[in-house]
């Protein structure tokens, strides 16, 4: 049993820099540069100048290549969700984290305690003891953080109340001298998907409503509520002009997925670019209706539905099991030859990345980049 | 851009050897050894002087500590699905590897002919272009390899159809100085997951009637057809007692998972033991009918299905998203703490096992040892 054995396929490189696309071994996780970009710079530019500051959520790339750039494009941090991850990006430069996520348990608070004297850090409570946790590890190690609390604002997974319960939470944390409270975490995480543009006005209208009468509960107590976040690719906008929210953390926005496809766009919401896609070989052409491909189960997450293949019209991934992939030849379609090579576009980006340990970064069907995805893994 | 930046998550060791498990941070992959042994021996009973070789797969646990207590019980090497894979089995020292899969492009050719000088390989081909490939990397690399025909028995996924094509794949394998042509590899992974037994045993004896009508048609034609291969977990015994197939490649049976529970047993079948579980601590406890685990879509695979809750009624994993799994507590239940932890169940073993680069191994609840998934993301 050695540690390095663990990483070794990681460190093979899955191509070189100066390949040309055809040339990259597959299953591979590429992204097109030119969408990419300019994915970044259309979520700058919807941000600029609206008095609401971008914090992209890193969990959906977990590449610290990829963070830097939405930083150099106005970017104040990133959101993590792990402890893992969030000292992945420290490590990589990445010194503005906010963990979007309650960190129970002493193992993970002692990390998070260290990290926080090499980083500016933020976290979320929702339960008290876990505020008392937080804070006697923060004094232990002689650091400081920053702490919001998590309101449940319609997603129903973690949060305390919207209300008097958050403001007692705020409370608490206003109490511990190793703290900061710094405000509320209202993410309507359930909100993202809704195919209808009026589903999601009306769900993120909610979820700002209630955030609204919280921070007002809690600034009435005296008590200062800076920071209001949340939002995702799904209704950035949304939030953006509620008034309420001060931060956003989109994600999947950089990428783009099946799933966020199949979101029917309001007017004049913004159509970012499928830059994502699993790059793969059809390794079998067993029948006229039929071809395989060298990817399945552990080169794609199927939580959202299947991928689909890019480009390809008439072409439809049916069926994966761990490292196939069916695809469905429409009658009257040209199937593809052995050894072609197929794009998919993910069905969720963010469980897809976390399957790979490289990005290969390409311009113009070339390599011109290879991006370690630095957080892969980091699940603690 | 460092490749050494790519495994940062993986050489983090995910505990200690002697730790208690309830000092185990989470979420972690667990395996019970008590029963994990219980399985092996149990699979090595049911083959051993039956006349059939066992070479597990595996693409199930990607491990080398496993492969080699399957090969001391008794197994005479592995399968694996890919040529990362291979590699990494054949440089833990395990190498003896049935590739249960066409391998198709010139890289991964050349990788898999420069194995095949320092192992025992074997490979499947279902198409004559590859048939030529393969022998032009082989004799390039002056190395000779096993060539199974895959026949399509029922899966419908790769292979060629049983009879005259397999027939004539066979000569083509046969006619190439730098293949041994070695057998057919007739795997009816329809059949696993079929629920009911008579199911089951109708799929596999279709299979194996195609098997042997191939078989023989290739030996009548004077081509030795040595091996016959195939078999999983959920129909194992069948193969074996067939009369026609050689080898089995079972790979489930170590680990087990909630979809094969799913399985109703034959009379007499074999009850292998759940040994594989996903660690999680319960890191919000929101409400009187939901408790938050620190376990999602980046911890467990859900194409077939949500993870259980072992050994905690009235709980159930109802929801996951990235790194959270929503557990509804039955009226009436007494919902779990925050910090408790509880044992998940995977709903699909193998990409489960594949979201980790550490599976830590446990005997009466304390820490034995820590295994690599050195085969972790080995996707080309």
């Amino acid at each position: 049993m050695s540690s390095r054995d663990a990483g070794a396929a990681a460190a093979r490189l899955p191509a070189r820099i100066g390949d040309r696309l055809l040339e990259v071994d597959t299953p591979a996780l590429i992204v097109e540069l030119d969408a990419l970009e300019r994915n970044v710079a259309a979520m700058a530019a919807a941000v600029e100048g609206r008095g609401v500051r971008l914090r992209p959520h890193a969990k959906s790339h977990k590449c610290p290549d990829i963070a830097r750039r939405q930083i150099a494009a106005g970017a104040v941090g990133v959101c993590c969700q792990k402890v893992g991850e969030a000292e992945a990006f420290v490590t990589a430069g990445v010194t503005d984290v906010l963990i979007t996520n309650e960190i129970v348990g002493a193992p993970k608070l002692a990390r998070l305690a260290s990290l926080a004297r090499n980083a500016s850090l933020g976290v979320l409570v929702d339960d008290r003891a876990n505020v008392c946790s937080l804070a006697a590890a923060m004094r232990a190690a002689g650091a400081s953080i920053d702490v919001l609390v998590e309101v449940d604002v319609g997603a129903h997974r973690c949060g305390v109340l919207p209300g008097a319960p958050a403001l007692e939470l705020a409370r608490a944390v206003a109490g511990e001298p190793a703290l900061r409270f710094a405000g509320l975490h209202a993410y309507q995480g359930a909100a993202q998907h809704l195919r209808r543009p009026a589903e999601r006005r009306a769900a993120s209208a909610r979820a700002a409503e209630l955030a609204f009468e919280t921070r007002t509960l809690i600034e009435q107590a005296g008590i200062d509520c800076g920071t209001v976040t949340g939002a995702g690719t799904g209704t950035f906008a949304l939030e953006r002009d509620s008034g309420i929210y001060t931060e956003l953390q989109p994600g999947s926005y950089v990428f783009m997925d099946a799933d966020y496809g199949r979101n029917e766009r309001a007017d004049g919401e913004i159509r970012f670019e499928q830059s994502l896609f699993i790059w793969t070989t059809v390794m079998s052409t067993p029948a006229p209706d039929r071809a395989i491909v060298d990817a399945g189960l552990k080169a794609f997450a199927v939580d959202s539905g299947m991928p689909l293949v890019a480009d390809a019209p008439g072409l439809e991934l049916i069926k994966a099991s761990d490292e196939h992939g069916v695809v469905r030849i429409a009658p009257g379609t040209t199937g593809p030859g052995l050894g072609d090579r197929l794009k998919l576009v993910p069905g969720h980006c963010d469980p897809t990345v976390n399957l790979y340990d490289w990005i290969v970064a390409v311009r113009n069907n070339q390599v011109e980049a290879l991006w370690p995805v630095a957080a892969r893994g980091a699940l603690t």
